[in-house]
């Protein structure tokens, strides 16, 4: 959902749907994330550039963005007299899992009270300039980002493939290159999607995804961008 | 839930929570997963030792291997006429965002039918020897392992810190120590865990994280074994 009234989310019912979504499983119960929540118009305005303008940044209510952190758990362990060890690719692991399943479980409490949300993708692109805005310290890292407000007008529903598309029993066994056209043919025939096609003047929907939402170059661009970023947050790997 | 009755999940009822679970939300609706279903006996027995033995990889109805998987979409895109460029770390945490945000979906779903669900952290630790049982093929990284079956007895409640512990507004502001131990104080209480205490002969609960669950050197060694499966993988950075 990324049309949002005006109508505010209080306090409390913010707090309600973190507290609600927190008894999500974590790794060990460290529960190794944070949540930084933007409210106020100003933090919107400068957090807006890196998400790449998209509109839903300052319209949404609340801008939540879950961040990996094992400097939290691991300070607790040095005040408790214990020698932490979770700044190295496996801590980072760790606290990514346990932020992604609270990110979900945030998103699925808020629908639930008929709230809207969206992920921002973008959040893994520019992962530098948000932790500065944020004021980040070491070992903590963005890797989710929800707008979150209340809906105006019906979310469009995304055609998805059908589970026997993704799913393996006992063994995963590829497919051949003809069942893989059955499997997406629901999102070639999609008509959404036949519109991206055409507008980006494009042979297939396939090359949408490759050669303007996700290509290589910026892939690849943003691939040495978060890794490095990780490293120089303090996860040594 | 780590206990589980004989009971049966039947497939359908399997396919139902899938179906269900695939509606949560994916990197650019690309559904970069697969899930792995286990159910044959000989293959639990294969894989109980990458799990560390835990009793309840024999004992659950099914497990669920839900990996990160760029490799079926990159497939469509080759047999679409366009050249994907997800074989680099944004690919992989694509897909690996995508993987954990279904794998919550699949428990929450699970566990609105009732039935019981349990992660296995060791899926981080050994997936060189699970995707070896299991076939994974170039770019499908395993990335989260669930145990399901139906209920026996009562799931015990595991204490978390509180919402303000984690939750900052605007900016993250790093606590002071006195407050840290504050805001662990709630785990520090926990009946259960001065027993952890008690029976491994530590000094406080931290050093049962640090010395005994997940001690430095456990976590590096690891990291590396990790770290280098994603590349062997396919995933260049």
């Amino acid at each position: 959902m990324r049309n949002y009234s005006d109508k505010e989310i209080s306090d409390a019912e913010l707090k309600d749907i973190l507290e609600q979504a927190m008894h999500a499983p974590t790794t060990g119960n460290m529960q190794l994330y944070s949540v930084v929540v933007t409210r106020d118009p100003k933090m919107k305005e400068r957090l807006a550039p890196a998400h790449f303008n998209q509109p839903s940044v300052e319209k949404a209510a609340v801008l939540l963005t879950v961040c990996a952190d094992t400097r939290r758990f691991g300070r607790w362990c040095e005040v408790s007299g214990a020698n932490p060890g979770f700044d190295n690719f496996q801590g980072f692991l760790y606290a990514l899992c346990d932020a992604m399943i609270l990110a979900q479980q945030i998103v699925t409490v808020a629908e639930m009270k008929g709230l809207g949300t969206c992920y921002l993708g973008t959040v893994m692109f520019n992962a530098p300039q948000i932790a500065e805005i944020l004021e980040l310290p070491e070992r903590v890292v963005p890797v989710a980002c929800i707008t979150m407000g209340w809906p105006e007008g019906e979310s469009p529903v995304s055609e998805r493939i059908p589970v026997e598309g993704f799913m393996h029993e006992e063994v995963y066994r590829p497919e051949s290159d003809s069942r893989i056209i059955d499997i997406y043919r629901v999102k070639d025939d999609f008509p959404a999607n036949a519109r991206f096609v055409e507008d980006n003047e494009k042979e297939s929907l396939a090359q949408v995804f490759t050669d303007v939402r996700y290509p290589r170059a910026m892939n690849e661009e943003f691939s040495k961008i978060y890794h490095d970023f990780i490293r120089k947050q303090g996860f040594r790997f």
